[in-house]
C-alpha cells in the first residue's frame, strides 16, 4: 500500500515542519495557508493566509514549544487530501506547566506539495 | 451567511446524536458510516461500516457517558463536507475519574443527510 505509506509520511513530515516553524519562526507559517484556508483557534475563526498569520503572530506568547504525543492521519478526499489529528503538550515561556492541546488539519495537495485548508486548535483541560 | 449557520448547526446536531447513540445504543452507529468510511481509534484503524461498528461494539466498556466540552466546525470541501473537532470527557462505568478525549470527524453529504467519512478518536492525558 504505497498510498497508505505516503499519506502517513506526509502527515508526519508536515506536523514536524509545522511545529518547528511555529516554535522558531512563526512568520513562516503564512506560506502554508491559502486565501481559502480556515483557522479556528480556541473558538476564534480566521480565514485566508493573511488573517491566519496575523492571528498566529498575535498570540500572547513569544516563546513556545510544542510536543507531539500522538499523530493520526487518514485520506480525506479523492483528490489526495489528508486529515491529521494531533495531541500533545504546549510549553509556554514563563510557565512551568505544560498544557495539553489537540489540533486537526486537513491538508490539500497543490502542485506537488500540500497546503493547510482546515486548521482547528483547542487546549484540553483535565477532565476531572 | 445561511451556509455558515448550516454547517455549524449540522455539526452540533450530528455530535449530539452521535454521543447519545454511543451512550445508549452503540449498535445504531453503524448507520452513520459507509463502506469507504475510516475510523482510527486510539491508533487502531478500521475501514467500512461493518468493521467500524465491530470495533465500536468491541470496546471494553458496556456503559459509557460522553460529555462535550468544545465543538468546532469548518466546511471541508466544495461538495458540502464538514470538519468537526470535539473535545470532552468520557466517564466509563466503574471508574470515578473522567478521561479527556478529542475526536475529529469529516461528515459528507449524501441524499439530504450526512455520513461519517473520517473519524479519529484519542484519549488525552494530562500533559504534566
Amino acid at each position: 500500500m504505497a498510498g497508505a505509506v505516503d499519506f502517513a509520511n506526509i502527515a508526519q513530515q508536515f506536523v514536524k515542519f509545522y511545529y518547528e516553524q511555529f516554535d522558531t519562526n512563526r512568520g513562516n507559517l503564512g506560506a502554508l495557508y491559502r486565501h481559502q484556508s480556515m483557522l479556528t483557534f480556541e473558538g476564534t475563526p480566521a480565514q485566508g493566509a493573511d488573517a491566519i498569520l496575523e492571528k498566529l503572530q498575535s498570540l500572547p506568547f513569544t516563546s513556545v514549544q510544542h510536543r507531539t504525543d500522538t499523530l493520526d492521519a487518514q485520506p480525506s478526499s479523492e483528490e489526495g487530501g489528508i486529515l491529521v489529528l494531533v495531541t500533545g503538550a504546549l510549553l509556554v515561556e514563563g510557565s512551568e506547566r505544560p498544557m495539553s492541546f489537540t489540533q486537526t488539519f486537513q491538508l490539500r495537495p497543490e502542485a506537488g506539495t500540500f497546503y493547510v485548508f482546515n486548521d482547528v486548535f483547542r487546549l484540553v483541560y483535565p477532565a476531572a
